[in-house]
């Protein structure tokens, strides 16, 4: 019987499972996942940004103190931060939307003409495809990229070392809800029985848990649905394209100088549609995606694919209108995830119900906001009303939850 | 082109088919469903039941109109109607938590000497199964029966008059998002589109209208999560089961007097996990079922069947605990349907993007609220803020929207 199961080693799992060991470091802590190592499913297929530039308390808190966890292990854990920053291209009525927020804030403006100098932006709008002119650019400095992978081995490794252990390969196929008095009548749980999540059922067998925490991103609709507990959590598919920049002027592009840091251009993201492209200027490579809505089923699939056609008559008419270096560009590369959408919010979930610990609904945040999302959690479980932050800051653990849930609007989103 | 395309025949889509038409006489509106005829999904699973006794502003608002709207047309609708009241036996802490409310309503109250004296009602608690003993018993008058065939048939009826059209037996495979401007793409609509809901995709080909209606109770998942539109509700199954009373002690119970008819008792509604026992004194019958909710899982089923253990070891402990005349009774049939369920609230859902009105989420009270909740999409349908009532108060109709949603919580809960 162990203390804690955690199902799933994507990055919130891990932090979740790495933080609760480390508040109860004498509790037998078990992470599974059906995939063959930490950190293997959407987690890696995150691209990576993180920014710790929000106004909502809620945001402040979860990616505050998650960001400066990660500045702080970066040496440690080798997480290859750069503060390479975001720039965020905005229409004139973006501009208005966010400029009665900006006091107190860092960051920087860029009028239309300095970035067609330095980054050949046309700044003009287009009707036909509804794209609106460019008003100015905001560069946010608190915001860069960060190697996943070695976040994921971070947690991990701390875990084992504190005397956690984890099995891949272990598909768990439902949550167990047991009676806590067994009768042992057909169909248990009855409505009458008190019942409780006592562990799960998995390809290899059961494994019993005094809690056990439910931790599966994209996957939550799959466990929970079928326990009968809504979580507000539904997966959609995210998509990235790679882009060559070996040649010519997206060579130049991204390396991109006059920003942050010399030959490495923040993040750019487009208005009104926020198609993001993100720099790769050792590997010569772009990251370009976007987030879809109307259309885009939400849907639990093992593998997404990415679509070709989503990148050729979707993303590339807004992308090459506003960087024209891209018409010629050649796609080397894609992959596709899941994200975990809290469909109330867009911010993360964590509540306790029967014995089971949902965290999740990270919504396209989770590697910006694991940290702090891990130590709710963790809180959760250790019976504490408070959660206290890397950063010194607390949060009240049900602010997350469903029934007291207090998270505000986010005015800086992308 | 239809002017509104209502897809589902249950209740709701017929109130709001019935109300789009009445307001807006002149529009072409269609009705489709994927059964031979009106009402026969999870609308005809429904036990009949009907009450306007409730606290929150909502449900008065909701049930109160529909229930007065059915009293009236009840002569010329054949609706039924049976005005035996509910029975609300309670436990001390159930009459703790509601006696604060009670003050304005109609309402009679029962000692426990009374009932066991009137239905046999054993008082005493059993903590083995964790059956609570009972304090009182509240009986609520304004509530009762309805013969739902008969509502149906007079909506239905009543919508074909006015000149509205309907199809069944055609299955809708999905919603038909459309580019208002297609430019003949491969994928269309890509996301620089603005795109619209502009009908269906069936198995007999393509319906377009201008406002395509969803009203298709526990399915919405099905065609709303394709669409990649949230909108709050999930199916779970419920499930009832009749029980003979031809002979001996149940045959006294499904006639028992003093209440408020003759021969026709009231809705037994006992503590705690809320069992429900409807009696039908005509044909010598109990109803009986009851909502369970955790380890039932959220799922749509083409024809979900009742469980045989789900009464014997789930129902049959607590009825016979408080009811020992059931102890020996019968079950001769049973049947299963499914609650379309707003997890957000319990309350039903309307709102509208991009040409699409979504109506459901009516969470087991569809009959109770359809009339007023059909008014409230027909409105919305009708670019009305507020919506009248029968009863002549208004509802603005945001309130039923995710946007601006102002539901009450209610008290009064079954």
């Amino acid at each position: 019987m162990w203390d804690a199961l955690v199902v799933g080693a994507g990055i919130i799992g891990l932090s979740t499972a790495y933080h609760i060991k480390r508040l109860n470091p004498h509790h037998r802590v078990l992470v599974v996942d059906m995939l063959g190592g930490p950190g293997r499913g959407n987690t890696a297929r995150s691209v990576g940004m993180f920014r710790d530039f929000f106004h909502s308390r809620t945001n402040r808190l979860l990616a505050g103190s998650s960001v400066k966890f990660y500045m702080d292990v970066s040496k440690q854990a080798g997480l290859d931060l750069r503060m390479n920053g975001y720039l965020w291209i905005l229409s004139p009525e973006e501009y208005r939307g966010i400029r009665g927020y900006l006091r107190g804030y860092e960051y920087r403006m860029y009028d239309g003409d300095e970035l067609e100098r330095l980054i050949g932006l046309n700044t003009s709008g287009n009707p036909k495809l509804g794209l609106p002119e460019v008003e100015c650019g905001m560069l946010i400095p608190k915001a860069g990229s960060i190697d996943v992978k070695a976040l994921v081995a971070y947690y991990y490794n701390q875990f084992l070392r504190m005397g956690g252990e984890a099995r891949f390969g272990v598909k768990v196929r439902r949550l167990l809800l047991e009676a806590r008095e067994a009768k042992g009548l057909p169909g248990e749980p009855h409505l009458w029985q008190d019942a409780r999540v006592s562990g799960v059922e998995t390809d290899v067998g059961l494994i019993r848990a005094k809690k056990t925490v439910v931790a599966v991103g994209g996957w939550a609709p799959v466990l929970m649905d079928r326990l009968g507990v809504e979580c507000h959590v539904k997966a959609k598919k995210r998509q990235v394209f790679i882009v060559g920049a070996r040649h010519g002027v997206l060579n130049r592009l991204v390396r991109a100088g006059g920003f942050l840091m010399e030959g490495y251009p923040p993040m750019f993201i487009l208005p009104k549609f926020r198609v993001y492209v993100r720099p790769h200027p050792e590997k010569r490579l772009f990251f370009v995606g976007c987030s879809d809505h109307l259309g885009r089923p939400f849907m639990v699939e093992d593998k997404p694919r990415p679509e070709e056609e989503f990148y050729e008559y979707g993303i590339k008419p807004v992308l090459t209108h506003y960087l024209p270096s891209f018409s010629e560009a050649p796609v080397v590369g894609s992959w596709a995830g899941l994200y975990a959408i809290c469909t109330l919010d867009h911010q993360p979930v964590v509540f306790e119900e029967a014995d089971m610990i949902f965290v999740g609904g990270a919504s396209g945040s989770g590697i910006i906001k694991a940290d702090a999302v891990g130590r709710v959690a963790a809180s959760l479980y250790s019976g504490l009303e408070e959660a206290e932050l890397y950063d010194g800051r607390t949060m009240r653990v049900s602010d997350l939850g469903l029934r007291n849930r207090r998270v505000e609007r986010e005015v800086f989103v992308i």
